[in-house]
């Protein structure tokens, strides 16, 4: 405690979801008189939806203010003092402080804290190759980013974009370029795109893909990037073939921003991110929070960490840092790995362990797969969703559920989503009072038909 | 036990879709050899979704046999006895017998049992007034009656409909009349439309219907229906208010069908319906079940009977019935109220509690209302949605939640009907991992918006 102020400072490190969160709900707690707040934020944005850039590059939204939803100026307004284009450079336990520098100037400085938030969020995985930073290779992570990436689209005549990765980001990007007219080729790693399902599931998004012209690449790795005598990407190579672009964007995932954290003796965990405990509090530190892309959090179906940069997350870490920062109390009890996508009319949807989770964490399971429709069979546009689900073996407990189909399958996975979290076995989830009217399912929802075969899958293996 | 028979012989009477799912389901589970399966149907069809009936009139539905999920033939070709047009008029449950009539001709003969499913379904209520059998004049309870509305809107010049009742029905029929081009007054005994909704959700149906020119009339009561000359409905009547009309549709609900069951003996509950166990057998009579719209179901938010006529509902008990029927285990745990529908693209649901339920029995609430939307607000199409939500006085139990809105809103309810079942708190759910990206959901789903504001006033009152 810093005996010389007489009211507390807030000291909240990156300006984004999970920071400016909590920034926002200390003060909604705690007035200006009785904290201080003040937050560093090494870019030009604030609060910013990340998850809305490929929506961006691909023309559903026009502007780039729609994607920020509280602006520097509307946090400067409830005295948050934001520092922009500043970036922490060293973070100080013992002394209670941290180094910033601006990173127009390069001048640095300290500034104490009494209690601090990390929310340095998660930087993306560059492949280290030969001309992966060549003109026209671009990742999307910020809003600097997608600016620069449709900077390119709109100077470049060719029209052969290459996507690297076929991940959540991957295959948003692919249908963001098909729709800005782009001939795409996704180049993925894995054996099917989408390696957040079971393989089997992915095959329905790999063939859903090139149904919309989408050309995809499995079991390919990149080895380098060839550029033209300007400098710029002129194709992408693998292990055994070239693939022509004029426009290269990488997704190949992130990892947490943990640098200052490492470099300050803070607790990281088996994916690099920090560690928290439920109050989102630094573990083993009294003053120190942390939230958002850079934290690993509780699986709770599996009881071990992940690391899931999500906007949905990181919106929630910062509200409970924020509340426990302003003299409340609040928690975050984990997750069960709930995510939702879409290509084109695809939609991709996924909550609780795939296969190889499950085998991972040692948990014995029964899995099946079943055909349905969005809708009664006999109403318009019912269209055909494909769930699959796994429940442990012998206590019939719901694990996962992955759902593929279109309109109307993406958000059934709440259902398996709450389930999950309610410890739900696939016998009590048949009974589950869900909404049935023709134009929104058949009579037995997808997800009830799935828990139905499972649930005999269970009973005949015990 | 019927000793001179060697095989059991299952008696169902009724050949929707409790009876022919109670009677399938023990097929697949006991062949012919074990188990004869005789069923009774007084009308022409089998299995066949009555809630379909309002898009089958309004066009969206082109062929009535759509709505049939299995014909008479499929059911004896898996050696059903089944007989159409065959009126059950006598349960002897002392004799383990059923008399039946044959519709036709009129003949009687009796059928022993060594079980019995009693799946009778619900009877339209009907009002007791001048002019409601007049030509013109039609409910849509069963594919018969849909039948006879499309002749009737087929050989009528006028297009004048009126709709009396506001619920489900009401509400189904005004949009299947608002497609056939008709000028459409729906006439309403409540304070506003959707009374399974509270009257603030209800409020915004109301403006919606009026927003798509349907002329909502509500607080008014029917007296009597006018005809002309020809006997065919000239007007619909209320206490202060003659409305013109050259078709109208009733839709005031539906009452348990147990009479049989009443003359047998059989326990029924405060709604008229038949009372049973978990597993669906009758209360205190071994060997028989019953299921569908003529049983009354536990509410497991009240802990009281209920009495929900639902397709949905129907199946679980039928599968419920034949699975114990067949030597198997299965049971029907009850209902937590949930159920959706829509007037053209608006949707409404609704879950659990409304707040007169909650305070009939004797449970002191928390109330909140929500606006959000369906996607994320920079994202195309996000529409507007709202969202009560009810939790428990000091507890925070979730009680209920409603939700009107648009395309998205309507099946969201399920994240609060499995919420409900596993009796979580709106703290608790405010942690839910619901899928997340921007064409699906703002970064807090309306849902967790509701959860926040409703676990902030159960503090804030505690």
């Amino acid at each position: 405690m810093n005996l010389s102020r007489t009211r507390e400072r807030l000291v909240v490190i990156g300006g984004d979801a999970a920071g400016m969160s909590a920034a926002s709900q200390a003060r909604r707690l705690k007035g200006p008189g009785e904290l201080e707040i003040v937050a560093f934020e090494r870019g030009h944005f604030t609060s910013y939806s990340a998850c809305g850039i490929p929506y961006w590059v691909g023309g559903d939204v026009t502007d780039r203010d729609e994607l920020v939803a509280r602006t520097p100026e509307e946090h400067r307004a409830r005295d948050i003092d934001l520092r922009l284009r500043t970036e922490v450079t060293e973070i100080d336990p013992a002394g209670q402080r941290v180094r910033a520098r601006d990173v127009e100037s390069g001048e640095e400085s300290w500034t104490s804290y009494d209690k601090l938030v990390i929310a340095t969020g998660a930087r993306p995985i560059r492949p280290d190759m030969p001309g992966a930073d060549a003109a026209g290779v671009h990742g999307v992570q910020t809003l600097d980013d997608g600016q620069a990436l449709l900077d390119t689209l709109e100077g470049t005549r060719g029209r052969r974009a290459v996507v690297v990765g076929a991940g959540y980001i991957g295959v948003e990007m692919a249908e963001a370029l098909i729709k800005r007219g782009y001939e795409v080729t996704v180049v993925n790693r894995g054996s099917e795109p989408m390696s957040t399902l079971d393989p089997d599931m992915g095959r329905l998004v790999h063939e859903a893909m090139e149904g919309l012209g989408i050309t995809m690449v499995n079991d390919a790795e990149v080895t380098n990037i060839l550029t033209g005598d300007d400098g710029a990407v002129r194709a992408v190579v693998t292990d055994d073939r070239e693939y022509p672009a004029d426009v290269v964007v990488l997704g190949i995932g992130v990892r947490p921003e943990t640098a200052l954290a490492r470099a300050a003796g803070l607790p990281l965990g088996p994916h690099g991110g920090l560690l928290t405990d439920r109050s989102m509090r630094v573990r083993g530190h009294e003053n120190l929070w942390a939230g958002g892309d850079c934290v690993e959090v509780l699986d709770l179906v599996s009881g071990q960490e992940r690391h899931i940069p999500l906007g949905t997350h990181a919106n929630k870490h910062g509200q409970v840092i924020g509340t426990n920062i302003g003299g409340g109390y609040a928690t975050f009890p984990g997750v069960v790995g709930t995510a939702v996508s879409k290509v084109c009319d695809l939609e991709i949807a996924r909550t609780g362990l795939r296969e190889k989770d499950a085998r991972r964490v040692g948990l014995r399971f029964e899995s099946v797969t079943i055909e349905s429709t969005s809708r009664a069979g006999y109403y318009p546009n019912a269209s055909p969703m494909t769930v699959k689900m796994l429940a442990e073996h012998r206590t019939g407990r719901l694990l996962g559920v992955q759902i593929v189909g279109r309109e109307g399958a993406g958000k059934r996975v709440d259902i398996a989503a709450v389930a999950l979290t309610a410890g739900m076995t696939v016998e009590q989830m048949t009974a589950l009072d869900l909404g049935y009217a023709p134009p929104f399912s058949p009579v037995w929802d997808p997800v009830l038909v799935a828990a139905r075969k499972a649930a005999a899958k269970v009973r005949s293996t015990s």
